[in-house]
């Protein structure tokens, strides 16, 4: 797994009301505490603004809120993977999975290159 | 970057029409052709199935649902950061440099446990 | 209720496999044999095409994408409804209690006109 | 039109700050203030709210809360319809627009019955 999403994902970690995470100090401990309709309701936002910063990017030609409100997505997905004490390695491992599935597509399509 | 990401994200790159991605045999590429539109509906679609296999799997028990539908939120996102030239690595740049400016407060953490 | 929501909540009962509604014929009858899931997904995707539309609509100055989204929504939240035993004067009822509570408000405002 | 519809897309409309909408007393007057991009975050975060709501009905057995976002979902696009100087009464035309081009498959499942 990448040194960051390690990091991150151990951080979330630490900030579960079970692992002295303390809602008056942080963000993600909050989020913890109030549960999964408060995790699931900022995937949806973050999903939201997201789409809505791909529009503007068109308009501005400034992608840098892309990036952003991207990072914003797949910060609260990984608040959410905890939530049900999975990790990023987890999602990693299926991605890596699907694509070794459809490696002889992938590799078709290189030699064709 | 992790090894998955990085390889992903080139497999992703070479369903690009302009790097002979074919949308006849590619489902990636067939996005690509699309436009925008295409992956930012995909997006809102994915986050709307993982809540939704968030909510079941508090009935289920079983989270492998939450897992399959956080990587395919995940993998669609890697399609829209490779429709404006983004990358993974952007993304953890970003995350990276965010848990930096918590720094402070993530060393107190760590210290208190 | 207005006419048009009253014959459309009608045509949508009608489609219910139980009254007859017939999936080969009728889209809405397919949502209903498919279940809730379906019909979620439906919600998630019109919000999503609606977010897009309207970001669309400031660049085009053609509000008309606006309008056609949001009729997605209302239909496939009607069907929702539906699904539940619901109705639009259902929603109509919730919507005038709401005025109602916050009618003091309301009267001062106009007062103030 | 239902009169609700009407008599809420009245007060929607009364809250703009251009009709004397306060910022200060009014929710909606405050969501005009802000713009495009806080109305559609609303959009994306009801239409969340809504399945969410859809889900934990099957579980509770208890389906006032569907009703609830659902009034909140229908409410906040009315702000989003009045932003673009739109009505419910355009959409109520669309939708009915739309079941007249249907018609015909309607009234042959009618004789079916």
């Amino acid at each position: 797994m990448s040194e960051t999403l390690k990091r991150l994902s151990e951080v979330i970690e630490s900030r579960k009301p079970a692992n002295g995470g303390d809602p008056e100090k942080s963000y993600v401990a909050r989020l913890f505490v109030k549960g999964d309709d408060a995790i699931l309701k900022k995937i949806g936002e973050e999903a939201t603004e997201l789409v809505m910063a791909a529009k503007d990017a068109r308009v501005s030609a400034d992608k840098s809120k892309v990036l952003y409100e991207c990072a914003d997505l797949w910060f609260h997905s990984m608040v959410l993977l905890a939530q049900f004490d999975l990790t990023p390695q987890d999602v990693l491992d299926e991605l890596a999975r699907r694509e070794g599935i459809s490696g002889i597509e992938e590799k078709a399509s290189r030699t064709a290159d």
